[in-house]
């Protein structure tokens, strides 16, 4: 078979968390699939339409954001240090009302994924609203997106009339199905407590008929359980699970205050669950229950959330603090492991999206979809173990990213849309703003 | 008067923490200090010996990192997940005794000095075994340094004889007082549980006669309360204290278990302390009360600890998460700001380790130890506040370094060592490991 990408000479980490890592060897991809990895002696001799040297850098599966606004990079430390109450009501959402435009959406999703591609993220969980021009800008930057369109029983931009937030969706759906290599539609119903019953249900059965996943917060804080119009459930996950939400295509996202009955329940019902431990730090939201959730067996990914948040959509950061958090209390320093938080980062959160098996890892079969970390940076040596990549790896640190097969960046130069162009655009959205 | 160099166009942060920025500004040095700062209408016109073009980049007074053991590089991820008890005695210790030997600790000194200066740290307060060897290693690589002689009841590398540890410091101290500007001499005590009540009254007398600063691990983990030998104290800072240790000169590094009384006596002798939070994560210590801190005006500091256990010396990502960490329990978003951060980091820890009222600020007589961030990086667009430095930027967007009025660093490279021979060497030296 002709080999489309072949690359030499890296160190390979095909199975992050397994901590087995080959060297040399070479990677080789034909169309948007790893067709073989292996160690160099056994390279493969052939047709090869493009050749990188891997020399001095390690392969692996691209980090996987499994929960973003993309958008909101236009919101990046406009108001920070605030409880989410606050921050959520009193800035973000009249800012919102004031900025958010499909041309706002677009260049902004544009920054964000161009921070995330150089930053090493080749796949992205989205929720926001006029989802279909985040898909857009995604498809453009060549960044994969699980591009989720936002339902909210407020008006909202692109969908006035709340009462219509369902059929937007529909159209969302069909709109993007089967369009484009790279996005996957699917639906993200904003929280319990800014969606009415009705609303959740009918969310629920539009992504059953689509096979879509339906994306939702919960249990991010814990006034949260006083926000939620259901006297019968005691908390929000107990709500969504009386509503007959839960299920495997079902991603619920936060879940700092689940208790041990709501881990039972999402365990039971086989529900993806989707940490952001830096945006509930930074809103004083509270800890999500990581290691209850393993233990349970429940799928994992792990998020970013938007920059507003955060501020940033460095995944590397977000996996130290993932790691590191959970180690607190209790006092537990084997809690979760640096190498299960590379695993929850790729593999896991491929799991938790809906992918199937390949995705995450470096395998035969696998989508094309990897980074290569520059491995000669003074803060990681010397290398000895891939720990280092959630301990000291940085964003910066992605020399060479590949989605879907195609060269995406390349010596940390974003090669599909300018960079440059780009950040104007933002830079003059948020002096207007 | 003559500038040595002239800094122009660049955005200009004097003062972290109060976040007042002036653009476009220009700074100027002579010799060692920083002459003048301003807009660019009042830009001198004079002979200039150097003139750097600021355009696109925020100038900020260098980080420092107060707490560091910098030889211990070399073992950068080869214990991670463990409980520092059994990190410390089962992995470090062992490690140490087969591998610290002069020629160790200068390749790994200078390591972590590269790593730091490409992270925009400009001052460490370091502290190690043959701790003369580091005091050479970073003043070759043009990193400020407190650099702190170990003091420990054990054999340890070049002092075979602990009953010899005092004197070994006392030469140490003798040998750098004012030798290099760069360098200030001090006393790093290991801990009240590795040392003996003589030996802690020793060194202090010893640090005191010299003026130098004496820095100690204390209260590090919960454990450390059952290791201390004196059952008159209630806990290790209030063992420090009826020893008499405690007053301006005296660093306590980590104070994770300090109680409200420990945090009043600190107050009162004005003893500094020097928070660790990512290395107190990782080993699962626990978590600094810094507010209590900050609300009875102790002066603080924040540290990596060595990259043994944290694993990176990224004062970046060290500011993220000592901001972040505070607002977990109580759930208090507004309990550390990012600013206050930046002070803590700055001009904070100038104040900690000793240094005079400029240092740690952009003003005319501060030392010339300043960084120059790159602001077109899409992460830190748009630029609402500085507190994008604490919970954005990295360690990679430093692109220019000055320390003493030396340009160390320029558009990421390393002007003082040769960075490529110090990895090669560090990687020698672990593979024999």
């Amino acid at each position: 078979m002709k080999i489309d990408l072949l690359i030499t000479n890296c160190v390979l980490l095909p199975c992050p968390g397994c901590d087995t890592m080959l060297a040399p060897a070479f990677i080789a991809i034909s169309g948007s699939r790893i067709t073989q990895i292996g160690p160099m002696a056994e390279c493969p001799v052939t047709e090869i339409r493009t050749h990188l040297d891997g020399q001095g850098q390690l392969a692996m599966p691209g980090l996987i954001n499994g929960h973003c606004h993309a958008p909101m990079t236009l919101f990046r430390g406009m108001a920070d240090d605030l409880a989410l109450t606050t921050w959520l009501h009193e800035h973000i959402f009249p800012a919102e009302a004031r900025h958010v435009s499909p041309e706002m959406v677009y260049w902004c999703a544009q920054l964000a994924a161009a921070e995330m591609l150089l930053g090493g993220v080749t796949t992205v969980a989205d929720g926001y609203f006029l989802e279909d021009v985040v898909a857009r800008a995604c498809a453009e930057a060549g960044i994969r997106c699980v591009a989720a369109q936002g339902v909210i029983d407020f008006p909202a931009p692109g969908v006035a009339d709340p009462a219509l937030n369902i059929e937007a969706a529909q159209c969302f759906l069909e709109q993007w199905q089967h369009r484009d290599p790279l996005i996957t539609p699917a639906v993200f119903a904003h929280s319990p407590y800014t969606c009415s019953n009705q609303t959740l249900v009918r969310a629920k059965e539009l992504t059953r008929k689509y096979r879509a996943s339906l994306f939702i917060h919960v249990a991010e804080t814990r006034e949260e359980i006083h926000q939620v119009a259901n006297p019968l459930a005691a908390t929000p996950i107990r709500h969504l699970d009386a509503l007959g939400l839960l299920d495997r295509d079902t991603v619920c996202v936060h879940c700092a205050w689940a208790d041990d009955q709501d881990l039972d329940i999402l365990a039971e019902r086989q529900a993806g669950v989707v940490v952001c431990p830096q945006s509930n730090l930074k809103l004083a939201s509270g800890r999500a229950p990581l290691l209850g959730m393993l233990e349970r067996k429940i799928r994992v990914g792990l998020g970013t959330d938007g920059a507003a948040s955060n501020n940033s959509l460095d995944m590397f950061r977000e996996m130290g603090m993932a790691a590191k958090i959970q180690k607190i209390s209790p006092c537990d320093p084997v809690a979760v492991s640096a190498a299960r938080i590379l695993a929850i980062a790729t593999s896991g959160a491929a799991s938790v999206l809906g992918f199937g098996p390949g995705h995450g890892l470096l395998a035969p079969g696998s989508p094309a979809d990897l980074i290569f970390i520059d491995q000669q940076q003074p803060h990681l040596q010397p290398f000895h173990s891939s720990n280092l990549l959630v301990y000291s790896a940085g964003a910066a640190d992605v020399r060479t990213v590949i989605v879907n097969g195609q060269l995406v960046v390349r010596n940390r130069e974003l090669l599909t849309i300018n960079l440059q162009d780009v950040m104007n655009q933002v830079r003059r959205l948020a002096v207007a703003s």
